[in-house]
């Protein structure tokens, strides 16, 4: 038997190879770089009142929240984030989580206590993916976007099943077809799990989501997930249904009970940006027209560029190491571009994913543009 | 098929009349309880210094880190707690996550790589038993605390194999005879995963923790994770061990690519009490003096109780329902204590479990030990 190490290095050398080895490239405070590649939509992770609901809450909850939800881990601050969540998304009750990640294997694992199937589409998140892994429920892959698919695969299925999908897919930024899904689980018994965390704050009626702007909010056979990390620009995950299914996973949820709570000063935090995110309708004018530009801009520059469902754009690049030299070209200017590779990408292309943040000014954002067509490969 | 929400709420019945309905019970900041519950050990959660280098970050660093750590979440913060973190435990390299339970699993299903079988203590924690089971690697349970049963079973194994454990274990406090598992491992060519939570800042020198305390700390065959929310009073969680390793969990672990990083703010906050816990040895000497005071107290009061290998105490209860009102009857007089019933508990029997913690002040201590015997069953 060889050395552990030794083995891990030649792993390391295969992906070197293969133009696959990541690297951390620590921002400082105050980051002078303009932001296209994080998830921060509606630029509140730096708002004024955000920051200052969780200063403020910091001397008197504590850094941490020092224990699991169900020891000393629950604070107010986590009961009013839920309780303004669940209105938010309308659904009847709503359970916060320490990370998105946590979120979705606790939810696709708690519905296989009543289904015995799960429907994943293809392109689906790696949590939701570990969701199913972890349940050690008989899944099935659904071809991306297809509810023609999905109602093939539930008609060959006598039990309850179990349909997985995001809303705005984190890659491409593609939309689901959320109402076309719906009618195929609801009409065959089946629920539908919905992964709203690029939705959330970006569509549906007061930034709702993905699942209010498909008209299911509050559907009694719907579950919604989602990031606080986002819109919100905070921290954790949610999920949300009905009660007694959240219920359910205060009891039994292994994610949400064996793990050190989300802390009560970050959720302060997020509880404001969730305030201030519901009457963000200027922001959300804002990224639609945004989207338009650079789908016109860069499509006019030669480039396959998808038009944004909601925040996320996709740039198709012509491999995994033309991609990195872009990204870094572009970041070496002050540009931050997402750039994304196999496996990341559920494709097996490479791209560069550009993400829109109302946080940036109009001029950083025009200048932001002619560098990634100015760097481009 | 009946309706799932009617399925849930038979199952709700079930855990009801096995009393086993869990119930969160937030508080308000500012909690004037003694908290004998949480995991805030050294105190450290609601430290000035801690508060406010979290506190002087968030403006500039903002709430959370708005993406992956690597996409735009890798901050400076992060970059220097790392630093720090593998000279403390005495690890070549340091990897932080956004929750414990994520670099548990990362942990877990990264050495897979490596090892084709699992050797696992059974009084793990969920998370490092959801790692074994999401590495979909073939996994035997070992008996609790048992290097000779360990050698039995690698020595079963033609390949290499990885032994998991925890330092001091979350539910009855006990310490892992880590230098004799170390012996068995080292001599077989397998790998000693060591989940350091609930000794890090409390034991070995410094509070380097419990693998330093047996003198394993730095060995190329040991890897070391922890939360970053109990003795350092924060969030998150931290793989630590050879530079390769960390490299690897880089490049492939899913629950570090595909989740959101910790808060930058958190990070520093952590930082900042890493920094106060290792010069806290006067705090780690208040423990240990409290936990034999309280063994001697409820001793002589006629309770089964555990001396503590680090801040855990285990009291016996005599059913699950008996436990739950004695932390509930506690908790009314104004005192914190844990309660842990099945599915929490190992063996399946019920307990209060006290935790130390250096912030209370010494006549609250007193008197928290007074009401916990008043309240008994």
């Amino acid at each position: 038997m060889s050395g552990w190490l030794e083995s891990l290095e030649g792993l390391a050398a295969s992906r070197s190879k293969a133009g696959l080895t990541r690297r951390l490239r620590p921002r400082p405070a105050g980051d002078p770089v303009v932001d296209l590649a994080g998830n921060d939509y509606l630029g509140l992770a730096t708002h004024p009142a955000v920051i200052e609901a969780s200063i403020k809450s910091l001397p008197t909850y504590g850094l941490g929240a020092t224990g699991s939800r169900l020891v000393r881990g629950s604070a107010v601050a986590h009961a009013e984030l839920e309780s303004d969540l669940a209105g938010w998304i309308g659904a009847e009750s709503a359970l916060v989580f320490s990370s998105g990640y946590l979120a979705n294997l606790a939810a696709v694992r708690g519905l296989t206590a009543v289904c015995d199937l799960i429907v994943s589409d293809a392109y689906n998140h790696a949590s939701l993916i570990d969701g199913c892994k972890i349940s050690g429920t008989r899944t099935v892959i659904a071809p991306h976007n297809s509810p023609a698919d999905v109602a093939r695969l539930l008609d060959a299925h006598p039990g309850r099943a179990l349909v997985v999908t995001e809303s705005v897919f984190s890659v491409d930024g593609d939309l689901a077809p959320l109402a076309e899904l719906h009618e195929v689980t609801s009409a065959r018994g089946a629920l539908l799990v919905v992964d709203d965390a690029h939705a959330l704050g970006l569509l549906g009626p007061s930034g709702a989501g993905g699942v209010a702007a498909a008209g299911l909010a509050g559907r009694s056979d719907v579950i919604v997930t989602a990031t606080l990390s986002k819109s919100l620009g905070g921290a954790g995950g949610v999920v949300a249904g009905p009660a007694p299914f959240i219920r359910h996973l205060i009891d039994t949820g292994r994610t949400f009970i064996y793990d050190t709570a989300l802390p009560p000063a970050v959720a302060a935090g997020v509880h404001e940006a969730l305030r201030t995110a519901r009457a963000a309708d200027d922001r959300r004018a804002l990224l639609a027209a945004r989207g338009a530009l650079t789908v016109s801009l860069l499509g006019a520059a030669g480039f396959a560029v998808s038009p944004p469902a909601a925040g996320v754009l996709s740039v198709l690049a012509p491999g995994p190491e033309a991609a990195v030299a872009w990204a870094s070209d572009c970041y070496d200017r002050g540009v931050a571009v997402g750039c994304f590779r196999p496996p990341s990408t559920p494709d097996g292309s490479s791209r560069l994913r550009l993400t829109l943040n109302a946080g940036v000014t109009d001029a950083d954002f025009a200048r932001a543009l002619d560098v990634i067509v100015e760097c481009a490969p």
